[in-house]
């Protein structure tokens, strides 16, 4: 696990591949590099895609405040971006990331799906 | 690897749990369980997701077609449920599959984020 800052520099060709909805959004998975783990899920804008790429820590765009944040700003669990991913339809990214901190989740869980269906006996989550 | 259908009993409770968004969906993401590595992105209502743990298979909903999709009726790629998860929003659900045949995505390959931004000599994906 690095806290290193390592851009990504993404080509025009790469962004242009991505399908904006219409309020301009693609949906970012968060990957834990070291574990696999599935940490969480959020929305970013084109401009939280760029910085995040260009700085190597991850922005999104919050829906509910119409605005950006950048992940860890306030709490110190900031993520730093390892490798960087996009779907066959352009409208997901996936983002391979050092996991900073207690985790990714508001409630102090280090993955927001931390509640299984079902009895929890099946295998645990990567 | 397994090809059989194990069904997860949810509750009532946890079902309950989901904010389903204006059209009625959570977002999916599906994550191979033998390598942790993130398959695809799509999108459910409630009867897909009751589907999916109950035939221990995945069923989506497409918005596209405005359909029920069950993965792999056409291609043979199925998906075989192994453990489901819910985050902290209620609005995303995790699904763990043993992926059958080539792989998740329509294109054939594995997973459907199978272009990195940038020059790709980051770490690959999980």
């Amino acid at each position: 696990m690095s806290t290193s800052a390592t851009p990504i520099a993404a080509t025009d060709e790469e962004i242009a591949a991505l399908r904006w909805d219409a309020d301009g959004l693609v949906a970012a998975v968060v990957q834990e590099a070291g574990t696999g783990r599935v940490l969480m899920m959020a929305w970013m804008n084109e401009e939280a895609l760029r910085r995040t790429l260009a700085e190597g820590r991850t922005v999104f765009w919050s829906r509910t405040r119409q605005e950006l944040w950048r992940k860890g700003d306030t709490s110190g669990d900031r993520q730093w971006l390892r490798s960087a991913y996009y779907d066959c339809d352009g409208d997901v990214v996936l983002l391979v990331v050092d996991q900073e901190g207690r985790g990714a989740c508001h409630t102090g869980e280090r993955s927001c799906f931390f509640r299984a269906f079902g009895d929890g006996s099946e295998p645990g989550p990567r």
